[in-house]
């Protein structure tokens, strides 16, 4: 009997085309498509551009062509960026030119209620080897290939973040927060209205790629649920799937069917069903972002659990931090007798307390005692995960009082225990006095700490509810994997 | 029959003392008296300094006395830093030289069980004019006066805000805080173990204060509880109080125990209490401060409702945003036929809705079109309340792409309405890529609309709960006044 073989779509020249055609090139330099070549030209694309109008012999100095057909080369990626109602006619133009990828920028489709114009589209390319994706999308930024739509966000660092966005506009802020806050992406894909390619077809693609270790995603609708979840199920089991869904009120869906024309369906529904795929769902942009930050940073999830130690070091958090953690069910366990006696053996008996959450009071505030504790905390048998705050604001005239340039990096150096740190450190560095130089000792000392694999936030809340997240995500798995 | 008038504790002299004393004054410049001593010269302090201390003459240059009884002169404000065991005769000594308000800095009391010496100073000041504040508190920050005990955060910004805080730290980072997020305090008072002034006799003199528009708390413990709700029923009715208590779960319970050795009682059956003052209880620490910039940024409540417009400005916020007003139950009501009818007489037909939630797509990019959009919502009947995105990360190429040096400042002015506005706008400015250069852009964009009454937040929830948050507190005052 004859086995069929179920292959996954290859996307391989979708990420990393040879060739890339912007069909409605302009040479008005406030366009899109303008911006969009020049965005080509600095980013280091090694493929070739082929900007598509019949009024222009070249754009920004590239040769320019009236046609798709008249290239008369192999097209990998096309950016198509024509009004809706000639939307069809170039598609039949790329369906002959062969092309591989037509990404469909232009809007005026199902979001609008025009889902005659999409079916016209899927007949269209019925039977083709040319694959759309949108229309109503912004399409591929990819660090490999370094293509991108935004001209003043070329791709430079590589991550392990593939992100597959329903919107264009939460893909470029996705982007650029992840420069700052630690995650970096292998890939963004802005997939609109799926009117062919589907978001369960770049998912099961993105499972197998080497280079994406997490999955990001942004959702407004799933268009269709069962396959959506089966694919899901399948890929979270694999590798760490996050996803932001809205929509997931009444109002927000009248919001989402007027942007990608989706139907966003019943949160509690979908919910449920995500729940079981081993995915973490988030709830905000915000919290999206934070998760990202906690599973880019972390070498690996490996001793990550509910078991935290507290680490205060005088100033006011201590309370809430223990508040929080123990309003999101994180365990606070009592350290080992060798922990305490030793934390009482190095530290000043005045305004500390040696049972976890741990005080240091004002000593904190010095790296040379937090050094010696993470280190005893390093060996203790009860916690796994160190929880410590950090203020920026102080570190001005800490470095006057010890006579150093910079405290942070003697507070960065504390935490980098000389064996090997066994157990993960989360930093909370709150942004409460806002000046340019607080500004520069915030982004410096997190980028150090990030650096050595110990992710930071800004809140107590944040930091322990993406924790609580990611555990829960583990649990899920390790549960699996048991059974 | 005679009558008992109650007359409140008049605390002037505790925020602007006349002389102030350092009794355990350090000639080490690490020390916190002697940067004490630094901070009151130099902020411009205008009373006398009197450093006590037994074996100096002087101590940065103002003379120094052995004792507190050899200044022969009145003191208003004696600062006591000396260790717990000494602090007993220090406190007979400021009894006999008539100190009216001594703030025992020193810690080692009740926090740590030592209840047998906090009630030795209690019988030692009985009958005195002498009040204590503290032990285990800071003292003082007074904007009028210029005292602190900070000497790297010196009193500069006068603003409408009393903090009354149980933890030195926390005041600390609130002060910090309030300086670039709009809210600056009139007072702020670290109350410490209220061994003997209470919070409840700060509320009432604060209450009658005119200079303090807003009272703000941080709470760990409560000593005695039915006197304090019956003083924060009071005071509640007549000025905004906003209280963040901690210590709210079991172990913050104990952590709050060994910092300021109250006990903290039953969180819910605290703040069922609370509800009933009309006070506004936060979480976080985050929470209390939005609420203070939003208090602090409005010149009034006036006409501040659940009634709101949302109004996005292309970008990906807009779902989500709709999504969160809806789930913390704002309304987001029909915009009347003639708002709706001159809306689409100067928006673009393309990728516009003009039902609310409102959105622009990318024309709300251009701040010659939002504002013409914002006169129209002005005179809109249906809605109370504007509620927008502003990403300053798109300012640099709209700046470029306008032919303006700073596009920041026309999206302040389009929220200026020529009349007057007759809505409220809250602006979302997300920080999601943070370089120096977009970070001083949210700054001044934040401070260009602060100055205009407009209050700022970074994200969608967070703007979202703190309106919902005082409207709470506006309505149950109105349901009051009407029965």
């Amino acid at each position: 009997m004859a086995r069929i073989i179920f292959l996954p779509m290859d996307f391989s020249a979708l990420i990393n085309p040879k060739s890339y055609a912007i069909i409605g090139a302009s040479r008005n330099p406030r366009s899109a498509t303008n911006r969009l070549i020049v965005g080509l030209l600095k980013s280091g694309y090694q493929g070739k551009i082929f900007p598509i109008n019949p009024r222009a012999d070249e754009i920004l100095g590239v040769k320019a062509y009236s046609d798709i057909e008249a290239v008369q080369m192999p097209i990998d990626y096309a950016f198509l960026a024509v009004p809706a109602r000639f939307a069809v006619d170039e598609v039949k133009k790329c369906v002959r030119a062969g092309v591989k990828f037509l990404v469909i920028f232009s809007s005026g489709f199902g979001e609008i209620g025009n889902v005659n114009l999409e079916e016209e589209i899927q007949r269209t390319i019925r039977g083709s080897k040319t694959r759309i994706l949108g229309p109503n999308c912004i399409g591929v930024y990819s660090t490999e290939s370094k293509i991108c739509y935004f001209s003043d966000q070329i791709p430079e660092k590589e991550g392990p973040v593939t992100f597959l966005s329903q919107s264009g506009g939460i893909m470029r802020t996705f982007i650029w927060t992840g420069f700052t806050r630690g995650f970096n992406l292998r890939a963004g894909i802005s997939f609109g209205n799926q009117t062919d390619i589907s978001v369960q077809e770049l998912m099961e693609f993105f499972l197998h790629d080497s280079k994406t270790r997490i999955i990001a995603m942004y959702l407004e609708g799933v268009k269709n649920g069962k396959a959506f979840v089966t694919t899901l199920k399948k890929v979270a089991a694999q590798k760490p799937v996050v996803i932001l869904k809205t929509g997931r009120t009444k109002r927000g869906e009248q919001a989402v069917i007027s942007h990608t024309g989706s139907i966003s369906g019943s949160n509690e529904v979908f919910h449920g069903l995500v729940q079981q795929t081993g995915a973490i769902q988030v709830e905000t942009f915000e919290e999206l972002c934070d998760v990202l930050t906690m599973l880019s940073v972390l070498e690996d999830l490996q001793g990550l659990s509910r078991n935290v130690a507290i680490v205060n070091t005088g100033g006011g958090f201590s309370v809430e931090l223990t508040d929080i953690a123990e309003s999101f069910d994180l365990n606070i366990p009592e350290f080992s007798q060798d922990t305490r006696e030793r934390l009482k053996s190095v530290l000043p008996d005045v305004n500390t307390i040696t049972i976890n959450p741990l005080d240091l009071g004002a000593s904190g505030f010095d790296p040379r005692i937090s050094r010696q504790v993470f280190e005893i905390l390093n060996d203790d048998p009860n916690t796994d995960v160190i929880i410590t705050v950090r203020e920026v604001e102080r570190f001005g005239y800490l470095s006057k009082e010890l006579g150093v340039e910079d405290v942070g990096k003697m507070h960065a150096a504390a935490m980098r225990i000389d064996g090997k740190n066994r157990k993960k450190i989360i930093v909370i560095i709150p942004k409460s006095w806002e000046t340019s130089e607080n500004f520069q000792r915030y982004q410096a000392f997190q980028d150090m700490l990030h650096q050595q694999h110990l992710p930071c936030f800004p809140t107590p809340i944040r930091a322990i509810k993406t924790l609580k997240m990611v555990v829960g995500h583990i649990n899920l798995h390790e549960n699996r994997q048991k059974k």
